[in-house]
């Protein structure tokens, strides 16, 4: 869950556009941020940052994309995401700034 | 679980070794290949192939990293692993072959 207020992400260089479907998925369907604290949902295997999921469980027991039936308990920590967060969101921004500094890599596509 | 022999990887190129770290993190401790079906053992968070972790589990009733108690009625599907190896190994041939095609790329870092 997205503690600041959201900041306008710069749009992604043409020659890094395959990584952007990685992107999506590292990201919550409740904030569209990338996931923090990822739990999943055993039943289902779908994820949710903690927060964005009790939040919503507290007033609906089940899960908001699959509407599989839900409840707090179910949840389990999916470290896993956690760590690819981590590590592809400082991919990305080392790849970005290459592709800044080198302006020919962004025209060949 | 990597069904045919191994093939060796080409390296990576300079430019894209960021990547590297989320490369690693979507393999399986076991086969060291990336996931296929993964599963997580939800007690402690860590995941392998589904054939992988049953063939393991069937010897041994633990964890294979972290050694906590574990059985196969224990696993459950990661089915955003699959879906992330997927995306992820499509955008990593796509940006190789960008490199290879672009000779300028590889040079600056
Ligand atoms: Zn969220
Ligand atoms: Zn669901
Ligand atoms: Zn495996
Ligand atoms: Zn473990």
């Amino acid at each position: 869950m997205a503690l600041a207020l959201p900041v306008p992400e710069p749009p992604w260089p043409q020659s890094l556009s395959p990584l952007k479907a990685v992107d999506d998925l590292l990201r919550c369907g409740i904030c569209f941020d990338y996931f923090s604290i990822a739990m999943i949902i055993p039943q289902c295997s779908h994820n949710y940052c903690s927060l964005c999921i009790r939040k919503f469980l507290s007033y609906k027991t089940q899960c908001p994309t699959c509407c599989v039936a839900a409840s707090e308990s179910d949840l389990k920590n999916n470290r896993m995401l956690d760590e690819l967060v981590k590590s592809f969101n400082s991919a990305r921004q080392q790849l970005f700034q290459l592709v800044l500094d080198t302006p020919l890599i962004s025209s060949p596509l």
